[in-house]
């Protein structure tokens, strides 16, 4: 693991989430670009210290240099502006990469991440966790099976209220660099939440992008970057969508939904109460599936691992996209193949289509124009 | 009454309202441009036959000369081009309005009513009938009270399904006029549930638009008018907001939601489940205010009629756009000020600021840009 | 009507709800046992002040001595202990009735009741208005068509707030009544509350009960009456029943809901909000039926006056219980049979099987044994 | 571990629930009674063969021999048989023990345990996981606070639907075993869940039962045990409540709810939405409490990982229990009281309570009878 020391967040649920199913087990880490702290987080996970190290060139390179047990893919859960060099350096030695998002900085990093995927034959997945949830499976499977019919319209909103004051002038810690364009990168509610909504879309519905038009504001007086965004969509195919991502809408804690309209029925899901999924029909009741019954959808079933009534969360959720890694690493390591076109896992080109994505938005606010969003990332 | 023959809809609805506190009764009508058919519906009111008329100039004329039971006001609940003729003429010919909306067809015909309105000092009440829930009167009293701190975010939604498919080509008397261009006006779905949107608005949170940018789109084939439109708006003061109101989302009814999001605190109210209103606040518990308790303000307290926990609807609401313009009404005929001003009910402004609306969001859905949307009508 | 003076709740409501489709008028009325505050009623309702009386009797007597345009029935909103005498003398003058619940204080004076029904042959409703919803229909219906299988258990609960304090020592009107044994009875909650939910599973569900043994509570201090009651229930054929209603029940408002469970689905309604019916399946989604669509049952859409998504209340459902008691008297008034059995109004034998489940609950609760709850009221 | 070998589902919950917060590790374990199935379990566990064992008894012996790294504590996740005779043997070769509900099968047994728990010093933790959900702990602190004043009604259902057919005759592993009174002992449904619902009412109100009614049914022909619970029960104190308790409430899945009503507030708590607790007040909005914000109380922001509005669930509710044992455990082995009076974990007088609860009940039905249910487990 690289990154996840004293007091972040996310190094946690990696953690948690790696751990769940008893697969996959932290063996070594750089938590930290202070070595004492590294050191402080090794401690607490109870790792030998010799494979704890001060920095992430050193692991990388002392682990490459293990024969028997060195590691098997690296974890990146640092600041935005290291998931690259990271990930570039994880993968030209030979390691599989599980990567937090936004995936890189610039487009042309994302792109030369894409083959360098392809040229390693490396895992790489990011972790769009909320695709990782049952229901969200299920809805992508109605999708694909067609019982929503021709899609028309596509709402996607993931508000939070978090960053409603200037969080960032008190010191703390994930505000601080969120909100700072030398770590963060160009964006804070996109890069951060707003991609997470761009990559449940394609992952539910499979839409692919036409045109857009975004409205990018930072709300807090003194905020270095957009707490804000709304969007609208053209689709390919020519169904229209919201997009709508926010940091300061009070209240809300990680408000996700989404919900799609076909020509034959419609569906939405809520990532607060992320057991249940609604479909809506025009001439019949309201259905709501419900995660780890018989009749859900065999990759809803796989996501799953209690029965229906006890509630699965995020973590369990964030957990899938790590199970699907795992395979995938099992397949490789076997000679297989481990690319996310075999397992279900967000790959390295979703990573490439969410930076696209938060330029694209950046560019067309930036204009106030209408932007061509069309975009194929590297296979 | 003018229009609510046989088969219409909203007829009964203002009937039902109009007569729910006892306070008004109808006692002549031109409900049907075919006489036949007026004479039937004012026979299934045991009208006086002879104040069933074949058409409204008759009887907006005839009443007009009687002396002592002379109506006091003209319901308009005819389909949207009739809206300003017959309210024209009541209004010169000394009588009061209730209108329903969209007010007119071109926005010279509002302007010409609110001047009307001035001169004649005739009360004029459009049937925004969703401000008459005592939830709506509580949200505008939470932020006119300063609740919510400086507002920033407003999303605004009324999805419907009913227009999935071509009901208009089946015959079906609502959707045949609600999508016929001579009929209904320049749209389908602005005009008839986007100003309840851009109304709701404005009545909860009284923000005027200053920009917008709209995407309208005519999602079923064969479709005259636009059934499905997203907007983006910059308000004055520097709130952003997304309109979003459809006809074609599928399996929606009337799912007509408000959110509103301040520096300090934000609300949430749904029209379907419309007795309660979701209050969140950054550092303490999520609130439910729920109509008929003792904590509710006064003008939600006088919208209802019966105890907490005894669901009121939709009739008892637009019933409360009746209690206004009645009271209003009494008010001038007793020589007193009967305005909107005064008086809490949606005002010939608020019908020409619709208007307003509706052609800005068309000229932007048009030439694909963002426009000025600023509007100020005549008082 | 009788009763429904100045500061009546439930008066307005049935005048309302009389009046809602325009088919009945109030024109005559006793509406206090003080002739003054009577008259200051009949003025706010502009009736004739010549047909305002100062008591029922009185009111009996003159109109049942009037031709051409007698009232057609009485409607009793009065306390308790007045039911029945002026019932019985409404019905033995000639006259129909919908008279509150609970219909009687005594057994007996049900059972007379009954059998004056009978032998007057006019028509007697009991405002059980929760059985006018729409969805409580469909409920109905759906364990008419076995839908749920053999049902297994039933759990109906009506918990209220409004009575956690000492209410009736501020001397508000209404806790004053029903809290006073000669005006309210032998019950308080039971009576006011209880004896719906014994209606409602005999409405939705046909049983009938076998045995109870029921535990009442006097949860505030200084009060004369039961304000809280739980009681389990054994209904012929073999279900199982919860039935739990309280007036101490802090917060809560009119939180009726019931739960019934078969052996192939379950189904729960919730008053609070009534538009909306979940049935739940062993092998597939759950299901939510909404009022207004077409795939709802034809009582159910009878019981709708507006379309789906535009939420119907209390009023609209009181109203329904006046609509099918007015049909069922025109039935009567032209010589056809005007029965309950006939047309869908809860009877006055629904009226005495609620006295007689007070009064067996009260002996359960006294002897603390399970006693026989059986029961035929005289056809 | 004792138990969850293939097939069973309780014991991977305990694995990944113990190992959630990387502090506890599985090194031992006797999964089955069949040595093959056992060693089965142990590969896919990554365990060494040698210390997978073919019995328990074995492998507590086993264990015992073993000086330096020799296991902390024992888990059994057996059928309810087993729970007494391996937690005894455990706590007398001087293990700690975590041990599924319900304790043992008689009351004897479980005093017996109260008596060995406290003559060894070992920690004694039985998994009624639901009161490892933070909000439990909130509604906890609340009414130990005094926010709900003085407790008048307490509302406990657990209505499940997975045994409304005969289930077990179809072999299906755990149907089989619990639907055995040799394996499930005296009950089904109260021992499954009726002991979590009276362990969730203690543990949130502290109330102590004095008398009840209970009402048992059978409601699946052919089942040798009872699948249905209705109680009526008093609390010391004067406290009123219903539990109810279902294996055939059809649809419902693991609908676990807790409801109290004080002389000042209810509070209102559903495991299937565990994230929120509800608060009603007679004077003011209810209020939603949720999980992860800086409002909520020191015990419920201890047993959170996560940022609110990522939700967690059961699997993190069952590790608190585990984490609170942990610490126990830690605290025993440094020489300080590791006892439950000292930590937050469902204690072995809990669990005594819980089995005089079963069997109290069961007398109440047979005799159809109000019975004593006071108890006092030896301390």
């Amino acid at each position: 693991m690289v990154g996840g020391g004293p007091g972040a967040f996310i190094g946690a649920v990696h953690r948690m989430a790696a751990g769940l199913d008893g697969q996959m087990e932290i063996v070594a880490g750089a938590f930290s670009s202070d070595a004492e702290k590294s050191a402080e987080t090794g401690n607490e996970l109870h790792l030998d210290p010799a494979r704890v190290y001060g920095s992430w060139q050193e692991m990388i390179e002392a682990e490459a240099s293990r024969r028997e047990d060195r590691i098997d893919f690296v974890s990146i859960v640092t600041p935005n502006f290291l998931h690259y060099p990271v990930a570039k350096k994880a993968l030209e030695a030979g390691f599989s990469v599980v990567c937090d998002k936004p995936m890189t900085m610039t487009v042309e990093e994302a792109e030369h991440l894409c083959r360098l995927v392809k040229t390693t034959g490396n895992v790489f997945a990011l972790t769009h966790n909320y695709t990782g949830y049952p229901m969200v499976k299920q809805a992508r499977k109605l999708i694909e099976d067609g019982t929503l019919g021709e899609l028309r319209k596509v709402v996607v909103e993931y508000p939070q209220g978090w960053l409603s004051t200037l969080v960032e002038a008190t010191g703390q810690k994930q505000a601080s660099w969120r909100s700072d364009p030398a770590k963060a990168g160009a964006s804070s509610a996109l890069g951060d939440i707003g991609t997470h909504c761009e990559n449940l879309v394609h992952y539910v519905t499979g839409l692919e992008m036409e045109e857009m038009i975004a409205d990018l504001g930072t709300m807090v007086e003194g905020r270095a970057l957009e707490d804000d965004a709304s969007i609208l969509i053209r689709y390919k195919g020519g169904a229209r969508g919201i997009l709508y991502c926010s940091q300061i809408s009070v209240g809300e804690e990680n408000n996700l939904t989404i919900r799609v309209y076909g020509s034959e029925a419609a569906l939405h899901w809520k990532q607060e109460h992320p057991n249940w999924l609604h479909v809506k029909h025009p001439d019949g009741p309201e259905q709501i599936y419900k995660r780890g019954n018989d009749y859900v959808t065999e990759a809803a079933a796989d996501a799953s691992r209690i029965p229906a009534g006890h509630p699965e969360g995020f973590i369990d959720a964030f957990a899938n996209v790590y199970k699907h890694a795992a395979r995938a690493m099992r397949a490789q390591i076997e000679g297989k193949d481990g690319s996310a076109s075999e397992f279900d896992y967000p790959s390295v080109q979703d990573g490439a289509r969410g930076i696209h994505f938060i330029h694209t938005a950046i560019h067309s606010s930036e204009t106030r124009s209408w932007v061509d969003a069309s975009y194929s990332p590297p296979q």
